[in-house]
Order: C-alpha cells, then structure tokens, then sequence
C-alpha cells in the first residue's frame, strides 16, 4: 500500500508504517489485506501466467506463440482525485492514469497495445466525464495506444455528488527475450534516473494533510511565477515510454523501475538481484519544489522522504557503467543518481546518501 | 445507461426514459455523455482498433498475427454492490462481475485469457477485502481465465466506511473468421435464449426503489423455501460460456447478445441486420419470481419491463431454424424464445408478444 492508500496486489511487498500512518492510511489493514490476498491467489494460477518482475504488471504466455508475452496492469489515480475534484480540474487525471500504466508495463518492456478505463460518479455530469475522457483519449494517443472501451457508472449511493473515481487497464506485448532479467545486474552498474514531474500518483494523502485545500489556491512561490498550490499538486505523472526506447538505442538497459508508492527505497528493489544493493547520491538530482516544501511541513525524516515521496526521481533505469554517459545523453534530464554496489548480508537492497540541506 | 446507472461507452446507444428515471437515474445526462463520448473518441482511432460488433466489448488486431484479435472489456457490478456491501455479502461479487465480462466478450466469441480487478474501499479491511477477491479468483478459474493482477485502493475521503466499488478488465482472443457476422442474420433464423438467474447485474437502481432495505432480509416466498429478498436479490450473474461451447457443437451460432442493460429491447437489436427484427413470445420462457414482483410493485409496463430488466432473458443465440432443436437440445434451460422476421420500414427492431398473465 502506498500512501495514495493503493495495495498494489501484484507486488505483495510489506510496507512499513511511518509518515503513511500520519496521513491517515491504515499500513497494517494493508500488509495484512496483502498477505490475505496471497494466500486466496495462491490455490490456483492458470498455466500461461507468468511470475511478474517486481510486480509492477502480470505477464501472460500469448497462446500459439511461444516468442511473446501479454502484459497487463489496472491502477487508479489515488487520492489525487480528490484534489482534481475539489478544484473542478477533470483534464489532467486522464493523463495521469495512462501514463501511470504505460510506466507500470514498461518496466517489463512492453509496448502498449490498448486501454480501458472505469469512471464512476455519483452525479452524471456530461461535459465533466467528457473532459476526464478526452483527457485519457489524448493520452492513449500520446502513447500510441488504443483506447478500446470503457463504463462510466452513475452511483449516486456510493459516491457523492461531485465526486467521481477513475481506474484504468493497460494491455501490452513483449517479446519473452525482451523481458530484463534481474539476474544481470551486477555491481558497478550505474542508474539513471529519470526526472519526475512532480507527486506523480502518489503521496496524496501525506500531501494533502500538511497542504489543506484554503491553500490550494494559493500562490506556490518556489513552483515559479503564476503557479498555485495546485498547480504543483496537479503536475501530470509523465508517460516514460520516449526516453526509455531513446536510451535503449544507445544503452544495455538491464533491469527498470517505476518509482511509485513505495519511493525508491521499495520500488528499486523490487528489480535487484539479492546480491546487489542500489546506493543513491541525491546531490546528483534535484527535488522538486513541492516536496522539498513537503518534507520542511511533515518534518519528514529521510525514510519517510525516500518511501513516501518520488523524491524529484520517477523512473530508474539500470545500465553498464561503460553505457551510463551515452545513456544520459540521449534524454534531457537523464542523469546518473546512483550505483550498484555488492550487498552484504543484512544490508538494506537500498541506500540513499542525502545531500546537505 | 443502464439502469443500475451505467453508461456502456463502447456501445453508444441512445436510451429512453422510463422506469429509470423513476428510480433516480438521469437519461438525458446519460445519453449527453454517449454523445460527448462519441465526440471525444471520433478524433483519433489506433489503426489495429477495429468497431467492435455490438459494442459488448472492443476488438483489436494483434501485432504480428494477421489471424486473430484481442478482445477487451471493462464493468462494474453496478449498485448491486449497495445491497452486498449493506448485507455484508462479500464472496458473490466477485462472480458477478467476472462473469458479466466473460459473457461480454463471448458476444463475439472470444475465449477470455486474463482478467485484471480494481476494488475501491473507503476503510480497508483485509478480510472483506480477501472475500471480494477470493470471488474474483474463484469466477476466473471457472472461466479457466488468469487473475493476472488488481489494484486495491483505500480511499477514505472518497468512499463511505463500510462502501465499495469493484471493477474489472478482462482480456480474451478470438480468430478473426471466427467473429460473428450479423450479414449472416436471415428471417427465419430461430433465437435460442439461455435462462438469467436473476437480475444478473442490471436493474439495481430500480429494484432498491421498489424493494427497500428493511425488507432484504425478509423471505421471498416465490422464491422458495428460506429464499430471503437479499438472496434473490444477489442471484450470481451466470458465465454463458460453457452454454455456449456446447450449443456451438452441434449449431451454427450466427450472432450473440448479452442481455444487459437495456434488456431484449437493446440488445438484442446490437447484432442485428437492418433488415431483420427479432420477434419473441414471451410465452416460451418463464419469467424469473423476483422480475414477476418488480413487475407488480413498480406496475411496470411493457417497454419498462424489456428495458429495464432481463425479464429471464440472459443471452441469445441466433441460429438457422434447422439447428434449432440440436441447439436447445444441447445445453439445460436452453430453449427457442423467438425468431427473426423481416423488418419494414418504421418497424422497431425486436418486438415481444407477452404471454397473458
């Protein structure tokens, strides 16, 4: 469970409780629904179904082709609705939940072929689910993939009235030789990170108890000039699909993940080989305003920075230490924030060595 | 919309007043979303994106593989889930839904390989939670279909405590000669109807208007012995699926539909021909108790019962005539309910003669 309050089923991966627990989520109710969930999926699997590398999607054996695999993944925006709602923002919520699929199913490599969303309301508005769908159209489009249907459902007992959920499926394809094997990383690897845009999809529900919504309004002085509260809050979760095939041209990217609820500090492992820990040099990027304006409200202390938050970092990419110049130089904002270094036992998978303040 | 207030966006019919809005929901804002929805879909199409045949589900081409299709479809279960989550009911939604979808995407015969849950919560508890899900597993390995993943969100500010809403995606294939074409539609042609068990997942709205809570847990007399309201209420949403496989056997399945929302009345008419109508004589199937007293309490007239609720309809099959005996002969509770006549101008799509009451 991140702090948006999403169990990510597919990863199963116990979290800890700490500035979650300030903002209201309840991480007991989830490692506890996690393992519940373990042990229900446990008693059958059918036979195309793939174990998932790191979780971030399901992999499923295309039947009649033993060269390629489907991959699957459904996520919902989280508790940044609440704050698209509140400020009657329907455009950016689409691009949101797209971009957060693709970057799910691109861990594993895949290409994506076709969405499908689910947008519940509690009052029917027409032109504001035409605004939220247009939004996830233009991003289908952005990246290529199909927007192949939909159900929007009118429940006025479930939702109130203004308020409204949207929840998404993605369906890709790779080759099986395609899927990044962990097994390869090695120490001495360098990770490139790629720059996030802001909270992305996570960290909401911390967000919005140290901003209440009198401030959302208001003028956020270190996002720049012109730019409110919300506009920080509301920045768009990037799609990463460009930079990542730009540096696999001229890269061997081994392993990859999608820096969601969890931080750094529990989505990098999720694709480390056991013998290998993920050592970060946060001089070497820089935190978006927003949270380092968070951190200073929370008083957040380092583990609950680097699990809570993104922390400026969105994607992360593992290559050769030989390829990590070409990497960086085939996406604007690319850059190396740490390196692969042997774990030892007891180690933590990662460390993130924090700049001075 | 249907009248458990959902909007099936890949279908794009326009609906009629009626007893919807007599149980609160709004047509109009329904029917305006279709029409925006069309608006905003119509600007871009991904080239592999074909018009799906009904509009059940939406039918992709597989990259690679000129002989087959993706199917895709995403639902919810409705405001049935109003009266699960009041009675504490948490294991049967999860076939509902599965189920719903399997059907949806059997409408062009395709054979589901994955199906993917979103299970929304305003207080998460591991146990309700695990029950949901444990339907979910327990539907997809009936339907020999991968539960390749989910997402569960805990969302206080959004959901009521003790609130939920479940939504799926489910991924299936089909041969692309093996899509049924409604050219092959001839008068003559007999329909073969499948029983519903009950409201399946459509009618909620209306039904809880007409039944209230106190009474749910109260017995049903016409449903027999220690049938309470809540029983027939939540009557599981059957998988067609294996109905279907064994009539296609021995009968030359021409098209299918899945009685939704919008009942016989709309569609049935999706997998026509304009110049075919389908004409029923309700007098050949039996009419499920609970739809018999929705009927009575609601005073229901024609058009409000065909549209509104299944009426025991749950999914047909059309087939030549000379197959019919060999098709209702091959599945139990299968049974001829009507026939294709030519349609003349002015005509309405599918007509049905009631039996005397």
């Amino acid at each position: 469970m991140n702090d948006s309050g999403k169990v990510l089923r597919a990863e199963e991966a116990p979290l800890r409780e700490d500035a979650y627990a300030r903002a209201g989520v309840d991480i007991a109710a989830g490692n506890a629904a996690v393992a519940r969930y373990r042990d229900v999926t446990s008693t059958w699997r059918h036979p195309n179904q793939l174990g998932a590398i790191g979780g971030f999607s399901g992999l499923f054996k295309l039947p009649g082709d033993d060269k390629r695999l489907l991959v699957g993944s459904t996520d919902g925006v989280g508790t940044k609705i609440l704050i698209a709602a509140a400020l009657e923002r329907y455009d950016t919520v689409g691009a949101d939940l797209v971009n957060h699929c693709v970057n799910d199913i691109l861990v594993v490599n895949a290409t994506p072929l076709f969405f499908l969303d689910y947008l519940a309301v509690g009052k029917l508005d027409p032109e504001v689910a035409a605004l939220v769908v247009a939004g996830v159209q233009a991003a289908c489009r952005a990246n290529d993939c199909a927007l192949l249907g939909g159900e929007t459902a009118e429940m006025p007992g479930l939702y109130a009235p203004g308020h409204f959920d949207l929840a998404g499926t993605i369906v890709g394809i790779v080759a099986s030789e395609g899927v990044p094997d962990p097994a390869r990383v090695a120490p001495g690897d360098a990770i490139v990170g790629l720059p996030a845009a802001g909270l992305h999809t996570n960290g909401y529900s911390l967000a919005r108890s140290l901003i209440g919504q009198e401030e959302w309004n208001a003028p956020f002085p270190a996002g720049g000039a012109g730019v409110t509260f919300a506009d920080a809050l509301l920045d768009e979760h990037p799609s990463y699909a460009r930079a990542v095939r730009a540096i696999q041209l001229v890269a061997d990217v081994k392993v990859m993940a999608h820096v969601t609820g969890g931080g750094l500090l529990e989505n990098v492992p999720r694709t480390l080989p056991e013998r290998c820990k993920a050592v970060f040099e946060q001089s070497r990027w820089s935190v978006p305003p927003l949270m380092v304006e968070l951190v200073r409200r929370g008083a957040l202390d380092h583990a609950e920075r680097y699990r809570t938050l993104n922390m400026g970092v969105g994607f992360t990419l593992i290559v050769p230490l030989a390829d990590a110049e070409r990497a960086v130089d085939a996406w604007p904002g690319a850059a190396v924030v740490g390196w692969i270094e042997e774990r030892r036992a007891g180690e933590p998978a990662v460390v993130v060595h924090a700049a001075r303040a």
